[in-house]
């Protein structure tokens, strides 16, 4: 009986993308850069405190990096690093299958 | 500007596989029904109370399925259902991605 999952690479990936707000910031990059306000706009229900953590949060994970530009006022902006625009795979596959199955899901919830 | 995210089918999807142990065990019945006690012995690191809680969970959005054989004594198989199965390609995705990005994160993590 193989015994896997408990401490591989899979848990770095699970605990990554934990919760909605990761992948939706990396997929709202998919796009390209672009600075925090835009990210606020374009992503509803996000507060400036969950984004400015789930940025952050990405940025210490190596999924986004963040470009300071020195001009007045300055003009910061984030964008995905390679491992960001990987993830983005399995991120629209996911997209693909709530597309198909919230439905089921939630009329599994109804029905429990 | 578009505006997305918020409210949409991806956060079932992401609120589904939220944490690690959801994606873990979903993965752990990939290759047919198993019962309880198999998922445990296969799963290293997870108790007995939280993969009881996870079944429920990942029952109640209709991910799994559980049956209940009469004999005695009683035996329960959990199994996916369709939406569990589909469910696969972006946990198997995402599985690839940690493949290959693993160290990125662990490295970005310990020179942040």
């Amino acid at each position: 009986m193989t015994k896997f999952y408990a401490d591989c690479q899979a848990r770095i990936a699970a605990d990554l993308i934990s919760g909605t707000w990761p992948m939706v910031v990396v997929y709202s990059l998919s796009k390209g850069p672009a600075r925090p306000g835009d990210l606020r706009r374009k992503i509803g229900g996000i507060s400036q405190k969950v984004l400015t953590e789930t940025l952050r949060r990405l940025e210490h994970n190596g999924i986004v990096e963040r470009r300071r530009y020195a001009e007045a006022p300055p003009r910061v902006e984030y964008s995905l690093t390679e491992a960001g625009r990987d993830l983005l795979v399995p991120i629209e596959a996911l997209g693909d299958w709530a597309a198909k199955h919230a439905s089921t899901v939630l009329d599994a919830q109804e029905s429990a």
